[in-house]
């Protein structure tokens, strides 16, 4: 695929001026570009020409009108166009629960609401509908991946593609009861299932998702990872959370979380941990020799009091540090521009220097490191020819973006996922001026406000 | 007037049901009324009438419409009502820096930047647009009433008053020569006319602001003092805002710079100090004797690295503790529901307890709280008959916010200044339904975007 657009954008390049511009499916044009290559370059006055699912070009605007035409041509004059976002971290059906307890101790909050309203409304109907909100969300405020872990992850994947967006989905393995398997044995099972069914698909990659070191035993954690290469999919786990976590694994293993699941042979290539909050030296020196990726979840850990994450030590090792959400119920939204801008302040007042994480490195978390840290950088996450056409055109036109001296710094510091205008994924476009194409918003948010009372019930609420 | 307002209520309560209703100039109604009254009224399916510049009653929707009529009903079906939110410190021209340079070390910052295009950009003229464009920004997301310092005061003053919101606008006296006085003795000059030009407003407050214990020696700031009692108006100034403050203090004072302006007889009622970053439990209990306001601004402390202002115990020591943004060159923008959310979540990780500021009292303090600070919580701050009608319509529709459990945690956890529908400060409507009716919106980014070239030129960029 990239020999074959790379010939062809050559011969375009060679016969512009001379032979008829070449046809494509679409061009997004009169932009700032910020491309998050390798030289991170941000064009002026471009654009991107888009043939069927991949970028063929990004030039220009006057060298793209040279070469390429197109029935669908978006004039996004003072926007910014850049890659879709990518949030490496999120239980998407829990849009559902998002605002339903706040301000608690963990336990509280797991204990009183969380787990009674998860063991008394997820359903099929209710993780579909709860997908078909956060998609909603995420197309409207510019995630084009997504990378998740729940039950019934099949319904996901399933109302994710209807929704045209692209997720490494997991499906959930944990060591109690939970409402889509009663054993880990029938959580591996449907996992297996569930991986078969989309092993070949063109926006869901399957993953193994055993959910955490501390729910889960051993012989669970080995089986996940061997159905994981058997099957040639990606793990996805929470690690190094909380405190509690580091302490448990050191009164039952005598351990740091991470050393532990290394003994196991836990970690391999395509693996992403959530949160990594708790880390030492010599546990972020395990993640880099294993090659696994780490999700930031500025928010969720800030909200949960669960601690700053060790993101400038980790990066300087060389561990790919996605950004993310977590999910809704505990953030309370899966607005990755927050992500950005969240983690671009945390990390500048925990290291008390105002240089950290400046813009351009969180938009490289948001996009391309998020990429890399789940094995997708070769397809997506930035805006090159022979990529896949995954990218947003970003409004900069509101009063609280005026004036702008640096796109850059305004997409951390002064835009919200709401200034996104559109959104393409694999090159068709899921939102059009800020109309969402693939999901009737309507029926969407009035389906979840019924269930809404249902989930107040279920808590006694 | 609230003797008034009271007798005129009553009466129309006893004469409802049998006379007419009484004539008001505006209702909202329909709305779930978040008053951050005293008891921290939550009221669903409720009404606001105002008359005049005042509110006369906050009911059901159903008492609201037996009692009261207005040819002017704006129905808020869905929709939050609350007080018009209190942004305790800013200096708003600086939005024609915002973005200008980011990721910098302070001194860098400020004196490759932000020094250098004060000096060579500040004129009357720019500080009348940069108002208007700070202006335009506060009544889109919210802010009703804001606390100023910067130079040419009069002119924000009279470009505030124009755009109908109400401020506590502080004349910045400074030692060394600033674009609007050479010295501090005609800066002390300067303050007195504006005050004087403004003692009456309606809207207007002016202010003395003495920049910082670290800009201004033991005399002037002695004077600062004393003009401020002489006309009986408050003071604003940056306290303890950065280590370097301290150590500042500590060297040429031996003392913390709390205490040493203290033992100049500084602090007074009505004194709103910015920041109070870095605090001892002495500074805290002076900060209380003295009756001294906090503007707390978590956003600057944290873009900036200046650290985190101990705000529970402020709070506990009941010292009323306001949110601010900031300039908008160290924020990047204006928005208070983006302090809310970043004060909430920054004292939860500090404190490593997710009970810490809950969202009820973040909201109290970005309205009676912040009102308390300046001293204007009799006027404003919550929705009561007798007081200001200083309200805003806060939309709760978006994907992002559905399905809604609980408005507060909504308001502070899923919600930005984009959603504010609709703007009311003294009774006067600002904006409707997204519309601000004082201020040309084109004209002002416009004219933004032209004085940006000029402030480009003068850090040579």
């Amino acid at each position: 695929m990239l020999l074959r657009t790379g010939f062809t954008v050559l011969a375009a390049v060679i016969a512009a001026g001379q032979a008829a511009p070449r046809q494509v499916s679409l061009i997004v044009t009169n932009a700032t570009v910020v491309t998050t290559d390798a030289g991170r370059r941000v064009l002026t006055s471009a654009a991107v020409a888009v043939d069927g699912r991949d970028i063929v070009a990004v030039d220009s605007a006057a060298a793209i009108a040279r070469a390429y035409r197109s029935a669908d041509t978006i004039d996004a004059r003072g926007d910014v166009v850049m890659p879709g976002l990518v949030n490496t971290h999120t239980h998407a059906p829990m849009v559902l629960y998002r605002g339903l307890a706040d301000d608690l101790a963990l336990m509280d909050w797991l204990q009183k609401y969380i787990f009674p309203a998860e063991a008394r409304t997820v359903t099929p109907a209710f993780v579909r509908a709860g997908t078909r909100l956060a998609a909603l969300e995420m197309i409207r405020s510019g995630t084009t991946t997504y990378v998740d872990m729940y039950y019934f992850e099949e319904e996901i994947a399933r109302a994710t593609k209807a929704a045209g967006l692209r997720g490494v989905l997991g499906q959930t393995i944990i060591q109690f009861p939970v409402p889509d398997a009663k054993t880990p044995e029938e959580g591996l099972a449907r996992t297996e299932r569930f991986i078969r069914e989309f092993a070949k698909d063109d926006l869901i990659i399957p993953a193994v998702a055993p959910h955490a070191m501390y729910t889960l035993d051993a012989a669970t954690l080995k089986s996940a990872r061997q159905l994981a290469d058997r099957e040639g999919v990606p793990v996805i786990t929470h690690l190094a959370e909380t405190e509690d976590e580091v302490r448990t694994a050191e009164e039952k293993y005598k351990a740091t979380p991470v050393a532990y699941l290394d003994s196991l042979g836990f970690f391999g290539p395509r693996t992403i941990a959530a949160h990594g909050v708790h880390l030492t030296p010599a546990d972020i020196q395990i993640l880099e020799k294993r090659k696994v990726g780490v999700s930031h979840n500025p928010e969720s850990n800030m909200k949960l009091a669960s601690g700053t994450a060790p993101v400038p030590a980790l990066r300087k090792a060389g561990v790919p540090v996605g950004l993310g959400t977590d999910g809704a119920a505990s953030n309370n939204d899966l607005d990755m521009f927050e992500a950005m801008r969240q983690a671009a302040l945390l990390h500048k007042l925990a290291s008390k220097d105002p240089r950290t994480l400046p813009a351009g490195d969180v938009i490289s978390m948001a996009t391309i490191e998020g990429a890399r840290a789940i094995g997708l950088d070769r397809q997506i996450g930035s805006l090159e020819p022979g990529k896949r056409a995954d990218l947003i055109v970003v409004g900069m036109h509101a009063a609280r973006q005026t004036p702008m001296y640096d796109p850059l710094s305004h997409l951390v510091y002064t835009t919200r996922g709401d200034d996104v205008r559109t959104t393409v994924v694999n090159g068709r476009v899921l939102m059009r001026e800020k109309k969402v194409m693939t999901l009737d918003e309507t029926a969407v948010l009035s389906e979840a406000r019924t269930l809404a009372d249902q989930v107040r019930k279920a808590v006694g609420k």
